[in-house]
């Protein structure tokens, strides 16, 4: 658990919830819990994800995965007991329910674990894949973050609209960093999503296509944060980082 | 996830819940939520325990397991999304965080995952690995059950003391069920678990020694609710049926 965890990420998940929590006027310590629970949620999946009956992975960010650094059984416990400590950790505070709900449901059938399996069967659409595989996660981390400031129902749609969008671009962007090769950088294998027969961004739009529609993504994140002024600064800079990735 | 969780299985941890819910004054509705998210845990841990890289069991209550009946990613993955619902159908009802807070610790690393990880150790205490393994869900099951009721603390430790008892006498008799060959009836394959080298309470105190521990398991749980009067009538005739299964 702790090797897969705490391996330098990102924490995507984690900085979205922390920068919306604050964007209402909330602590980064209100939003710790949520961030927390996400960032293992992430790491499950991942570990799972490399799994060899799943996508095979032997390397994971330049290590060897977990699986290959422990073994398979090792790895599957590891994940689902990251899964749990997600949503001990959000219960250890007493904290709002709805935050668990929205971590379950993001995690789930309908969203996470739908997604991959939808990854492994044949013919499925790719924007449904990523809009359930990392958009559903994405989105969560965003409301969570929302839900621990306190935020009103009304602005909780609006962070929606730039967790979606926002979730999208990250997802084209990182299709278009592996089959430019760029994906080294990453410490994935390059062009394996694409070689596996993966469904991804670029064979569906090309790759300047699959630039102009990231582009549209965070062009309508930085729109949908608008309503939040100059505490949404950093919402809109996060988004076009994203952006910024793809070089 | 239907496959496997619609597949008729005893539902100790569900009773378990509403018994000790209804011994409290609750109504079964009350502890129903804790209910399915008991048994969505406890399947999703038989779907990842049968895998070929933990107990690689073909069988399962005497139809193919999950991944023979699909495959591993899906087996794997339908284990992962029955958790998150366990975790959903607990938040639903905007419940008590506690009874999120007891599943997540019972199923995670100090818990079940933990019990099954030194269950595939060698060398792990048998009485250690199924206090974790299956105790904590069972515990975690009276627990919630109590809790869901609006039990006070008091109450609350002890019908932990019950849950322990049960939980550890229903481990005791399926290890002799096991050996004894009675197994098959469970739908399980005969033999296998000592067959495996798998840590069994007959191996540790022979089938005689077993028998009586499972008997003062029993007293010690028919004890521990007797504060209950008539109301715990059921929980004291369910932890005589346990013992009644060992013939």
């Amino acid at each position: 658990m702790r090797y897969s965890l705490l391996d330098g990420g990102k924490r995507l998940r984690p900085i979205l919830a922390i920068r919306t929590c604050e964007a209402f006027g909330g602590a980064e310590a209100e939003a710790m819990p949520a961030a927390c629970a996400l960032e293992m949620i992430h790491t499950y999946s991942l570990i799972h994800d490399d799994l060899p009956a799943m996508d095979d992975d032997d390397f994971r960010r330049g290590k060897p995965s977990c699986h290959k650094a422990f073994d398979e059984a090792t790895a599957i416990l590891a994940g689902d007991a990251l899964q749990a400590a997600a949503f001990e950790v959000l219960a250890r505070r007493g904290s709002d329910p709805r935050l668990v709900l929205e971590l379950a449901a993001a995690a789930g059938a309908a969203g996470m674990c739908g997604g991959q399996q939808l990854d492994l069967a044949t013919g499925a659409d790719v924007r449904e894949i990523h809009r359930r595989k990392t958009g559903a996660l994405l989105t969560a981390a965003v409301r969570m973050g929302a839900i621990a400031a306190g935020a009103p129902d009304r602005a909780l749609a609006r962070v929606t609209r730039y967790g979606r969008a926002v979730g999208l671009a990250f997802q084209i962007v990182d299709d278009i960093l592996d089959v430019s090769g760029s994906a080294r950088d990453l410490g994935k294998t390059p062009g394996k999503d694409a070689r596996q027969g993966k469904k991804t961004f670029p064979a569906l739009y090309g790759m300047e296509g699959s630039r102009l529609r990231a582009e549209a993504c965070v062009r309508e994140a930085v729109t949908a944060v608008a309503f939040l002024g100059e505490r949404g600064a950093r919402l809109r800079e996060l988004a076009r980082w994203i952006l910024s990735r793809s070089g």
